[in-house]
């Protein structure tokens, strides 16, 4: 019955935010992935780029949804009936900031727990920016980020549309 | 189906922690309380009495088990069938000490999975250590552990039986 | 004698800030609450108006002015005879980053100390981003700031006004 | 009026400590600084040892008071008056634990405060524990701990004293 | 035989980085400071005026080259045959973000080491932006930054040419 | 020429350690695997069982040696013309104590460098300490330490001599 969202930026999705949707998938009955659609902070993919790559990659896991959100997450969290947020934890920094989130999130709906999911061993040093930068420059970026991912990354600096 | 392990040194047992396992009973079908036995841990009460104290306390509630382990936490949680390991997360300090234990228990079982959930507000200050001391100087404990764990804290210091 | 400055943007002002400037007045014989005038950051309010909300707030705490400050901390001290600095503490982020501004500032004036004060716990989620994002989707900040503080964030949301 | 107590084991007091207490003095009226009697913490020098040091060294410092105390910090301070307790802070880990005492602290007596000063620059590496092992190894700790403190570490490590 | 580099913005070089450099030369046999041309980031120095600053102050070190590098570190590294990137830490945010980037260098370059050194205790308050703060307000930054670096920060400053 | 220490209390080495020996190997033209004889740390195996296990796992590695010291390291770098101490760096905790160390190791020798080595990924949860309490309880240890410490461990644990 309980039902988990992972949100985030994914700009883009990378092995690490697979391997928390994988992970989480595993402890709720349903999950719904969601991509902030964040008007301030310019992004290299559009929501619905983003969107789109991440439904693709979840198509063949059941009982995951793609979507994306406007506004607070605790709002969209009511909307869905949702119960827990789950968020990956890489390093202190995030520990920090993500702690801070959560408290002000259960001070908005105390009903709503924020649950941490250690990143994977092989995945601590991956970031969505650090992507970004590797492919900009034309560097490597399998076994980073699926196939697909690939294709868009190099899609996107061949055009040098940044 | 999913059943979760809420494992401590429980000594003794506060708010903080009982705050942790009601939590993780809404996340959970069943939860199992596990006070570690640490032989080489001077403890102030005995295994026995923490399972005892918990057992008091968490009776009311349904779908939670207390129990307590010897050896490894991963070959109690096989035989438990438990899938996943739930400890609360106060501080940076708290943040590296678990970390580093979740993925070595990933390491060593990886379908368990280690789950860290946000310590509240209130309780962020909230350790055994600290009500142990308190208690030990003759401080007053309400508001830290409930009245059975005031009792019991009362009861030892009063006899001199650190 | 002792003069203690509170420096901050106060972008708005919240309970958390208003607790440590209610504590520093409990410290210190004068407390001037001073306003940074920073141009290159974008603020939600200007330093007038931030100036003025934090002066109704404290216009009934004897002992304490309000003001604003362009340029060096250290020289706006020395100007007002202050000798410390006082920064409210919630997060070992918050903590380099002041650490780092205060051994600068001893730096250029010795004499100048930086005290710093623990967040009461449960200010410790608290931020004035978060109340920013909260009140901009609409969000419930009661609990976060006071009334005159709430009605001026619906009024420059109402109006669009970011 | 304000009374400021420096707690502290003082195992022995190194300049760093020195410039703590110099700098309370600064900010507050009296300072009184007070050696944990800690039985349970096996330490190189007694109380009594401890207290004389630092009394030698806080002699010609007026409005400095050195005591020491056993049970609760906080009751202690109700018992003279005080109303904050002074810590340097050197280290994020230092900052941690220090949180949480003054959290508890304050939780027990909401009228005494914590203030947290940044050790100075020079002074960051130095801890008594640093300062033991040198001096049982024979290394010069001069720069580190004032003369008189170097001649008891040399008498206790001359006799094999530990 | 070992080359190591010694990237960094240098916006402008302070007298931590030439204490980093100075040592790193103690440590390896050549030595390239490399200027990272970060067209994204808006910094106040031109890459060819850090590139000239940077080159006077190192003209008299043999064995030390000055140069820029655009793209990925690694590709640069293996250009030039360096085997270490050095990185000078002060705190713990530093060590966070470098360690992430340090793994993923790695993984692009196995043969590529980044190696940490601790920042001198004199100089772990002092960042090219701490500099660039009190420069603009006409405070003095001698003990900071050498001579060349006072004269261009008047200079720039002087023009109101931020 | 350069010769680097690279000190620890290995008991047991585990392939961390291996890592760090290998990669400061890649830096240094002479290594010094160093075993501290710490008579007040309770360790599992003596301090000449720790070098016999670090001998035979260096003896393959042209330019290594193994040997332990008593007394401070920076006598022992002295006597033995080192001019680097490498240590490798999981976590925050450990780079807040190493930093610690090495400010004050640098002041009593300035000659001497600390250099920082960032432990591989698939590192990073590896401690003596967990491979120790898994070996005790019969848990598996390979990945993690090497056949011939697998099968001292056992031998140890068999006898039941801790």
């Amino acid at each position: 019955m309980a039902i988990a969202l992972v949100p985030g930026s994914f700009d883009p999705v990378t092995y690490g935010h697979l391997d928390i949707i994988r992970r989480t998938k595993g402890l709720f009955q349903d999950v719904r992935v969601v991509v902030a659609r964040n008007s301030s902070k310019s992004s290299l993919f559009t929501t619905e780029e983003r969107v789109e790559m991440l439904g693709k990659l979840c198509a063949e896991m059941d009982r995951v949804v793609v979507d994306s959100f406007d506004g607070l997450l605790v709002d969209y969290a009511r909307q869905h009936g949702a119960t827990a947020i789950v968020k990956g934890l890489r390093f202190v920094s995030d520990f920090e900031y993500e702690l801070q989130r959560a408290l002000a999130n259960h001070r908005l709906n105390s009903e709503l727990e924020t649950v941490f999911l250690p990143t994977g061993l092989q995945y601590s040093d991956l970031s969505s920016s650090i992507v970004k930068e590797i492919a900009r420059h034309g560097g490597a970026v399998e076994g980073l980020v699926p196939e697909i991912v690939q294709q868009r990354l190099r899609a996107k600096f061949a055009l040098g549309n940044e």
